[in-house]
């Protein structure tokens, strides 16, 4: 089966992204710091995500290449200092880079990827610099709401408030941007953010029901939020918590496949479909489905 | 005498923030925590310096504003992140944002003010928001340079060099991005880019060298950082310390003024030649000069 990695535009993000980094002047220890944290691979699904969104709208796949970088800098970012602020120890299968570095280095160094990021957004106009600042300002909100909730008062509204500006905002920003990159209209940016958030959300509903089901091994975080699984399973059983739980990622995803519907017909659009059947449902075990 | 508060543009800075951060959505810790930070003012040097730029290349004061609010957040950004890794307790004057919110609800209002400025900066094209991203990339490296500068082989070299980024850098953004709100062309740029940087440079200097003098009440960090007056100290008296360190801040002064002087006499040209005594040699104290 088809995974992430064989498609052209993954290859395309990965070799931009180690170019950009053994091209950084030495002078300071950041590069040594990226140089580990790109050593530790990643899906890169955002970026991928653009490219295929400004293929879609009949842009080409180089021209979004900075602005791709950009999101997955900006999402390195907020690795590093998640890691920082919930003690997460491991990351992508390696030390996270605050356990490695110390955590004064590794809040300097999501500091620097996000300014990198600002750069290399910076030719794509206006719209697309202010969707990536945007997309920033909530993601900074969405963990401060995810590290706030703590109680009983957190509700499956707040959790869905919480993931939409966490995870889904990126995810969104990245979508829309592609289309921005192909000189798109706003009614079609709008949609494909629309799409991308949808995307997100079903993404991060995934990982929050494999952690309940203990299913991730990856993650020694020290810290444990509120999430969608853990609010059912206060009024319900187990087997009824999976399923509402399975069910709400089935509404994200058949709602950005609705989204990918209304384009015409293109391996773009295949490819979208693709990784998000491959970031949501695939990743369910298959006896839970 | 005219202090950098009685200035019209101090006061159009001031205003505009307190205005963006009232209107803010309340739906996290976010607001609450910038009420904070706003409450212990700070002297809105960078922006004003901004506003100055702008109108003494011909622009008008208010079309720079929000250009000049993007400056300052990312300044404080980088203030309340300095903060967490240097464990500054005291910051203008009132509890540090990690003491008062604890270091991940800190960590995430950096970012947050970050991802603003780009929303806030996305506006003014591509030069100033790749100047923008340019500085904070800097300014990161800088504080990176800072932490590591723990011994003897830290030589003035590297201090100019880190200064020049940690907090050069920002002046000079700010210099810079001034030009090209008015639409100034790119050599008018690079000469007020100089011009910040030198003031900044100047400014860090001095502040090290008050530090040196433990002529700094307001702060209790517990990190030491190697300066140019204990560079200097090393091979030399404390007199002669302090008149090398003097020395070097009149140098960079007098570059400051003399780009500024290579402008046409302006009430905009004065009040950056006042600002830029105000903020370096008038803060020495007047046994040393």
């Amino acid at each position: 089966m088809i995974q992430i990695d064989d498609l052209d535009e993954y290859q395309l993000i990965k070799m931009a992204k180690d170019d950009m980094v053994h091209s950084m002047d030495d002078s300071s220890q950041m590069k040594k710091m990226l140089l580990h944290i790109c050593s530790s691979g990643g899906k890169n699904i955002r970026p991928v995500m653009l490219i295929l969104c400004t293929e879609m709208c009949g842009g080409n796949s180089t021209e979004g290449v900075k602005a791709a970088l950009a999101i997955e800098f900006i999402h390195s970012a907020s690795l590093i200092h998640d890691d920082v602020l919930d003690g997460g120890l491991v990351r992508r299968g390696v030390e996270s880079a605050h356990k490695k570095y110390g955590i004064p280095a590794a809040i300097l160094c999501g500091d620097f990827l996000i300014s990198k990021a600002i750069s290399l957004i910076s030719g794509y106009g206006n719209d697309a610099v202010n969707e990536f600042g945007r997309a920033g300002m909530y993601m900074a909100e969405g963990e401060t709401i995810d590290i706030s909730s703590v109680d009983d008062e957190f509700k499956e509204k707040n959790y869905f408030e919480c993931i939409s500006k966490k995870t889904g905002s990126l995810f969104a920003a990245s979508a829309a941007i592609g289309a921005y990159v192909a000189g798109a209209d706003s009614e079609t940016a709008r949609k494909l953010r629309s799409f991308g958030e949808n995307v997100g959300n079903a993404y991060q509903i995934v990982d929050d029901l494999l952690e309940y089901l203990n299913e991730l091994e990856d993650k020694s975080s020290t810290y444990e939020s509120v999430t969608l699984p853990l609010i059912y399973r206060r009024v319900m059983d187990h087997d009824k918590t999976v399923e509402k739980t399975v069910e709400q990622v089935c509404i994200c995803v058949k709602n950005a496949k609705d989204i990918l519907a209304s384009f015409p017909s293109s391996d773009s659009r295949d490819k979208l479909e693709l990784i998000t059947d491959l970031i949501t449902v695939d990743m369910l075990p298959a006896d839970i489905l």
